[in-house]
């Protein structure tokens, strides 16, 4: 089969592999439909992490073409959406809503989904299938379910956006964008989109923005607070993973307020005198995708969001080069990639 | 009257200062009837906070003398108890329960209450009375609800300490142990308490902690998952404010747990790569002890719970160095002062 490899940082290629196989009596193979490149697969691209002849991507929808002896759930056929983290489902975290952190956890990145076909361990607790087969125009929407969408999901409710709620958004890339619309599909009142990128300030007004501050760092606080009474926002989403963006969510967060992180941290250290003061809650790190898997599938089936819209690129996956190049030089938000 | 002020670190002197007077409508004036030393009083008197000429104390309990001319719910002659911030209780962020981050907060450690009367600021909102003038016995535990119990109280709910769960509590000081009773009082089924101290050992058993851990840091975290199958508390109050104390209650805590910090952060910095990876809910800084200000006096009041065993040392205002020396050479636990 074919299938993306980054052998150096920059350096990302289409190759032959082995077709995948079933190895454990949990797992399905799938016949990948759609894949994507994710805002995280630029971290290794642009050197911030090692990389070396590594098989990219852990984003996918597809139909199973075989099931382990074990799985009792999915049957050959089923169109699946699945979660970046493989999990078990049963264990005492996935229980609680923590699929990412099951203690049986395998991450799909190490598997690698830019390809034609990926096995999926774990295939009862990590797939989810749709109710048929969809129709092609929801392939983009339902291939975001499996960590943009879900992750933006997933920041807006540990954000705890909801009815009465000001939002602010920081980071304007496409897990911040899928904030946006958690947010205000979540009932927030209004959501202050943090963007320079006219494109995106376009995308963000669409998904349900109310507001844009164009500032960073902290003069996006001031702004931000100048928008809240003075108090800052209720809730903040945090969809970048720097410094600068970890410190402006806090500041910009009212005391009592929720922050939530999803950006991949790289170099963050919270000074704790800061944090102490500013009484926030903070809650964050790899989405539990697969906790609202059923949920998004269903609004996605029925049409009633549409975050396929985010990806502004569409590729074979024979040219995944430059899907990568377009998103690192930002002229594409996020690029899709067909099989 | 006489108050306490240190002059520097270490130099704590009971001197002859002014009376207090009302200079705000809204101040009520009190006759203080206990004080006490906090943990926090002890990092500038360590020299870790420059201080010069300061007077001290926050937690205080009293009778009010006299009250400005917009004061309405609190009369001369009440027995009151305060928070250690003075809030208005009107405005939005005390509407919410974040009565310590009131937008005209006043913090009463700069007027000081270690001392014979002290002025309270925004008194409506500050102070609540008790149904009557109480019994001599009930003194120091109402005294706690000023701050320690209060603190170690918001430690616990900002933990989510509850029915079903496993609270881990880091620090054995005086709002470690507060932080037990708390976390029992809410309903958790077990609460495993970090002690190296025979004497505090036996004072978390009395107040409800079911398990001691005696490691620090990293081995006490591999220690707490070996008491939890592994996966770690649902809970853990971080109450010292050191690196090591916060690092040890974020990777003692499960994915999804929730860390209630209360420790006054002194050179934390939280590296953004394991605090990601943790998956934990983190809340904390200066508690608004005003939101349970009614419901841990009516705890005392009933003698539903004993929260003035914590105090291990009783002394007379103008012995106030001592107190302070003995907590200092960890001689006590915490000391009381009476005026």
């Amino acid at each position: 089969m074919r299938a993306v490899v980054m052998h150096e940082p920059g350096d990302v290629r289409v190759e032959d592999r082995p077709d995948p196989r079933i190895e454990e009596p949990t797992d399905a193979i799938i016949a990948v439909t759609a894949a994507c490149v994710c805002g995280s697969d630029l971290w290794p691209y642009r050197g911030a992490e090692s990389v070396h002849d590594q098989v990219m991507g852990h984003e996918y929808v597809g139909v199973v073409e075989e099931v382990g002896p074990e799985v009792s759930t999915i049957k050959g056929g089923d169109f699946v959406v699945g979660s970046f983290w493989a999990s078990d489902g049963t264990c005492e975290i996935c229980r609680s809503g923590y699929e990412a952190y099951c203690v049986h956890r395998v991450p799909m990145g190490a598997i690698g989904t830019q390809a034609q076909r990926a096995r999926i361990p774990l295939a009862d607790g990590t797939l989810v299938a749709t109710p048929a087969m969809p129709d092609e125009d929801l392939l983009p929407s339902l291939l975001t379910a499996s960590d943009v969408l879900g992750t933006g999901w997933f920041a807006a409710v540990a954000a705890e956006a909801g009815p009465g709620k000001t939002v602010a958004v920081v980071g304007d890339g496409a897990v911040g964008l899928m904030g946006i619309l958690a947010a205000r599909r979540l009932g927030a009142d209004r959501v202050i989109a943090c963007s320079r990128h006219e494109d995106r300030q376009a995308l963000a007004r669409e998904f349900g923005a109310t507001d844009i501050v164009t500032e960073r760092g902290d003069d996006a606080v001031v702004r931000i607070k100048e928008l809240t009474d003075g108090l800052g926002a209720h809730s903040t989403i945090e969809a970048v993973g720097t410094q600068e963006s970890m410190m402006q969510a806090i500041g910009a967060t009212r005391p009592g307020g929720h922050v939530g992180f999803v950006g991949v941290s790289h170099d963050v250290a919270i000074p704790g005198g800061p944090l102490f003061m500013a009484g926030v809650h903070l809650h964050g790190g790899p989405a539990p995708v697969r906790r609202f898997l059923p949920e998004l599938i269903d609004l996605i089936w029925n049409r009633e969001i549409d975050p396929g819209r985010v990806f502004d690129l569409q590729l074979p996956l024979e040219d995944a080069a430059e899907g990568y190049r377009a998103m690192d030089e930002r002229r594409a938000i996020k690029a899709l990639l067909w099989p």
